[in-house]
């Protein structure tokens, strides 16, 4: 099975992109919905969050692991590397390199929570691999609020991704990268603010390639993963709340199991 | 010492009044910062972090414990007040007399987080004092995340609030329990959007002239509370943000301490 876990429901565009770029392939996912948000929390504490996860993911049959989560994988990958003997897939990295590829201006904007901007990460990895390219990130927390409140078409919600949007619009950026799963959902709103002309880089969408690229070469780590149409959701916490965002992210309904880790 | 916990910082609004109400009096804070919020999560989570706050309070020394967080006290009180021996004090209670006292048409509006409002709590503790009374709920979910952001003074904040209390207005409520720790921050705001012959009613300051009514008449129970002029102030997680909220609620800078719970 393919693991997947995220800090609560947002992760499940990377469900999404998976079926859709690797359809029939079992997955198993989990939410940490007991302790969401890990966008505004340490990553001492965002780390000791991901290394659980990822041991029950192993623990029920993972045989690979993708980090939805982008704060998790800006804060936690080295560890969870170093812990686990399968395979690691973050989001940050997919969606570096896909924005170098696109960016005709190497101008790259990063919108992602607190923690994610504050970490560096994004500069870091798209200037490792492209000196010349220039990033600018800004942290957008309240946009995670605002879709999980299900305010995907209220005037409020469009001023503010604006005004978070404005400094990147400025520095005339022509490629933007979508740092947290919960962004896709709005990601009309975000192309309309930012303009037509700029391209989104959806994390979700790039890491499920990568996985995709990865499986294509790797035929032995491939033949570990399941493919019986069995996919699994687990949750920490169940809240009807979570139930409606879930519905809104694959538009169709899944049963949300609960287990306490 | 005089034990209170929070979902996070929010709660340190009882700390404020409480140091204004009855000075002097240690204080012990916790705030459960690595698994805020509360007002999203399920009842049963929330009353799992409920117990084991308190018994954190309990071990450093607590002889009276109050809940600061609305959502606990929504669905854990009584299991608090049974489980422990010392005087457990949540901030329902105090806010709904004091609205009964308070309203002179009776029409009661509450705003507060998704779990308390699903609780119906307030409506039953008020319609159990005067059957006569009319009280109307509305969730108000973003204002927390505005709180914590810090956009205090913003547009976009101003807008979020008169719609949320809209439909409280249209009912001609005369008087409004601010039922979540983190709304007396923007209390100049709400009182403009609802009107200002609407009184409000902040659950932190209840509770505290709660608290100190059974200390006058319980000088058994007072004499167990030291009065060293001590105040210290518990964290499950540390972030910067964490720190300037919390100079924004108490208007100083306090040291947070981080402890694993």
């Amino acid at each position: 099975m393919i693991g997947i876990f995220d800090s609560g429901i947002g992760g499940l565009t990377v469900v999404k992109a998976l079926t859709e770029q690797l359809p029939g392939y079992d997955i198993l996912y989990f939410g940490d919905t007991a302790r969401t948000p890990y966008g505004t929390k340490s990553p001492e504490t965002v780390t000791r969050y991901a290394l659980r996860n990822a041991e029950f993911l192993l623990r029920k049959g993972a045989k690979l692991i993708i980090v939805a989560c982008n704060t998790a994988s800006s804060v936690a990958t080295d560890q969870l590397t170093e812990k686990f003997d399968v395979p690691v897939f973050e989001v940050i990295t997919p969606a570096a390199e896909l924005s170098v590829k696109t960016s005709e201006k190497l101008r790259v904007g990063v919108i992602g929570t607190r923690a994610t901007v504050n970490s560096g990460i994004y500069e870091k990895k798209i200037r490792a691999m492209n000196a010349d390219a220039k990033v600018w990130s800004v942290p957008c927390p309240l946009i995670v609020s605002l879709v999980e409140e299900g305010w995907l078409r209220k005037p409020e919600t469009r001023m503010i991704i604006k005004k978070y949007l404005h400094p990147l619009k400025v520095r005339q950026i022509d490629t933007l990268i979508l740092g947290c799963t919960h962004y896709p959902v709005v990601k009309d709103i975000i192309q309309r603010k930012i303009g037509k002309r700029v391209k989104l880089i959806d994390s979700s969408v790039a890491v499920a390639g990568k996985v995709k690229g990865f499986l294509e070469e790797n035929p032995g780590k491939e033949a570990l993963l399941s493919q019986t149409g069995k996919s699994l959701f687990f949750v920490s916490d169940i809240t009807a709340q979570f139930e409606h965002t879930s519905k809104n992210i694959l538009r169709k309904k899944i049963r949300l199991e609960h287990v306490r880790i």
